[in-house]
């Protein structure tokens, strides 16, 4: 088979007009995503997965200065242990894929494929905590998880197996659980705007969308141009449940033995399918600059009777942006205009082009990915642009996406407002009485919209009364159909 | 349930009288690895986690340099899948883990969990590589497999759920494939001497033991003081064998559709095994710098007179070896000789002492873990003399472990010579005819001593004949019981 054609290799349909065809390309265009025989479960591509290095390069750096050790707990959860705590096993139990065979053997008992790992981490918790002095105890893992959902896959957003890391930590005292859990949750933020440059909203879930077995759960959400919600990280505090469960105690200094206070989080490869959305285009990819693989690629003009000199200038720049991760594409077998639509799919933020003319007059021409903008540089002062326009790109992105953020949140007062936002797939603030039987109405009615959460930040409240149920408000939620 | 006390915090069994006992307890005490309810599914804490976070930061970093991407492939093979390289899967099938049930429902196929990838990686291939412009592809993973072993498991050594990296990588070229063989196994080689001080033998497998589809493997062995072997990584020539059964084709520069040729290559969690077993004492485990979590712990000798002083001397201490990794070990509710001992146990290259008259003299008292040795060193020449006596203790472990294991290598004439040796749990170095019928009679006879590899480096021959069937003989082979 020979390489697809120029039309064939680009991204065929704009993203205002079919946004799910658009991403089905762009994923695998430009070499994020590939789908296997099973449903659900995805390949993560080399850039995809240098973007996931990224995060977690971030992320890890940042709880490791908390004091969290990562550690590997087994994939395999026997369903006796999974089923140890009811409320949770209630939350996952419809989701899990089951080993049962061994080589030719029968399993004796079914072993649970770890959808999350509660369970298996705390029945190892009860046998390391003893006293005050083993506490806090801080452990994450990077791992694999499995729900074995039967809705519609999406690559990143939905899929079967994905990537995560889950930070399980074991305190002393409630104060200091709590106060961890809004830490966690101030670096998924950072995660989201400072890396990903997606605005994302803190806030406590409601009591129906909680994570099972939490005493309560708080998350940073967004909404993505496909109308649809995004949970992006969430960070629980699990009370003294799990403990109870799995028998974890300690002898505290007062000499008495008592139930520690504890907290999951996680935040997972979903992260991903996120920035596809929010920042790419009708050409493909864009990659924030902190989070990808490669900042600039250097594209010659070549022709026969320059290419040497062409070609040493390039190599040149190349070295001038030793700073920077840089790709200099000096293919012979293909055109530079090939080249600039291939990387503008793959997403790369800066094309630098260097061509005859650039050579005499010692300058080369830099291309920014998420404007077009072109700017001719001295040469000798590459390095210092290059550091300038990435900056710029980072922080164009997050305001252009705070800004299509902003027209994409409707404030409601009434139910006919409510449903006419729905229509229009907007995020949707409204007062809410925070009834779970109303919350379960909404998600009937409209098929689907729920709660995401209920801001921190609390925004202007324009009515005093539930935007569905009429009943009193004291807070105001954010509404949307989600992944 | 109170603290165990001292006696029982400590390995309460010689090395050398009973060594599967001393690692047990050592890997329990010194908190590497814990006991799970599913057999031979075991518990990474964050002692061992750190080690392999550093020996993935080693490995990830030269392979990078080699032009090898990350990516991360699925967890489950459809079985039709697995089944598709007839001589791959007669190796793998009789240990795999199947997935046959999602939520409630029963799954048309099942799914195998990951025994390694070759075969989800192949069929993905086969849809990206379509011109000689897309070789060389070079991609590795780090994952969790499983194989559902019946043998006795043995924690890191023999588990039925590790973590490894599988690098798999496809050329347009026979040569290039054979000359990368050789470039991982070299890595490989300084990952076990350089980082784990592990004095390993290059080689060839035989046939007989060669990786289940390869044309043939290449190995990293050692034998480690049990007196038994591990193959501490591979590195596998796959020939064009798989490219045929996936249908792996690429358009050459000559217009030709060509199969190009394969390799693969991985080294796991086994290699922290291998290191404790090596280095560890009857105190417990003693950690090669290259891969210590933390270089050296301070113990302020602290009296109720003096602490203010010692502690505030510690802290500085701590501040002038900022660039090691350092614990300053101030619990109050231990005591110098417990934290002695407690950091024995736990492998810490070096402890550094302060108490009173040291703060007066301005020195501090270094001990090192390996000997035991200790000095006393001027405050103002302590990060100078931590980097020396770190360096020093790579080297010495190193030195000792190749001294050990030439004392425990035996050169065999005969089957008589060779019997002996098998009894005294020696690597051994013989003459064979590489025949698969006399390898075969030679584990039969011994209850499992199999042929290890065939360094590259031969050593001297002391005979023409193999050492077992007598037949002609043209290479030495390594030999012994293995893990």
């Amino acid at each position: 088979m020979p390489k697809p054609d120029k039309n064939e290799m680009g991204v065929t349909v704009k993203k205002s007009d079919d946004i799910s065809e658009w991403y089905t390309q762009v994923i695998q265009k430009a070499e994020l995503a590939e789908y296997t025989g099973v449903s659900g479960c995805m390949i993560f591509r080399p850039r995809a997965y240098a973007i996931w290095e990224k995060l977690q390069y971030f992320f890890d750096t940042e709880i490791k200065k908390l004091g969290v050790q990562n550690a590997y707990f087994p994939l395999f959860i026997p369903e006796a242990l999974l089923k140890r705590e009811s409320e949770h096993v209630a939350g996952f139990a419809p989701e899990v894929a089951w080993v049962t065979q061994g080589g030719d053997s029968k399993l004796n008992e079914r072993l649970a494929v770890r959808p999350t790992s509660e369970t298996i981490m705390y029945d190892a918790y009860a046998k390391w905590i003893r006293s005050h002095r083993d506490l806090p105890l801080k452990i994450n893992q990077w791992v694999n998880v499995v729900r074995w959902e039967f809705k519609h896959p999406v690559p990143f957003l939905r899929s079967r197996e994905f990537l995560w890391q889950e930070g399980h930590t074991v305190h002393a005292k409630k104060d200091d659980a709590e106060t961890e859990v809004l830490t966690i949750l101030e670096i998924y933020r950072r995660v989201f705007e400072e890396m990903l440059a997606i605005p994302v909203f803190k806030g406590k879930k409601s009591v129906n969308e909680k994570f099972a077995g939490a005493d309560y759960s708080t998350s940073v959400e967004t909404i993505v141009p496909s109308g649809k919600a995004v949970q992006a990280a969430t960070s629980h505090h699990l009370g003294q449940r799990f403990a109870k469960s799995f028998g974890i105690e300690f002898l505290d200094e007062d000499g008495q033995k008592k139930l520690p206070f504890q907290n999951s989080w996680g935040f997972s490869t979903r992260s991903i399918g996120a920035m596809i959305l929010f920042h790419g285009d009708d050409k493909g990819l864009v990659i924030p600059p902190k989070v990808a693989p490669m900042h600039a690629v250097i594209v010659p003009i070549l022709f026969d009777d320059t290419k040497e000199k062409v070609l040493k200038a390039a190599n040149k720049l190349k070295e001038l942006l030793k700073d920077f991760a840089v790709l200099l594409d000096d293919r012979d077998s293909y055109t530079p205009g090939w080249k600039f639509n291939e990387w503008e799919l793959k997403g790369v933020p800066l094309r630098i082009e260097v061509g005859p003319k650039d050579v005499v007059n010692d300058n080369v021409v830099v291309v920014r990915r998420d404007t077009g903008e072109k700017c001719v540089v001295r040469t000798k002062e590459v390095a210092g642009k290059v550091k300038e326009l990435l900056d710029g790109i980072q922080k164009n992105l997050f305001e252009r996406a705070k800004s299509w953020l902003k027209e994409n949140t409707a404030d409601v007062k009434n139910w006919d407002e409510f449903s006419k936002a729905v229509e229009q797939k907007k995020l949707i603030r409204a007062a809410w009485c925070e009834k779970t039987e109303c919350a379960e109405q909404i998600k009937e009615k409209t098929e689907g919209v729920k709660v995401l959460n209920i801001p921190f930040e609390q925004p202007k409240k324009v009515s005093d009364e539930c935007a569905h149920c009429k009943s009193s408000a004291k807070i105001v939620a954010l509404f949307a159909k989600s992944y």
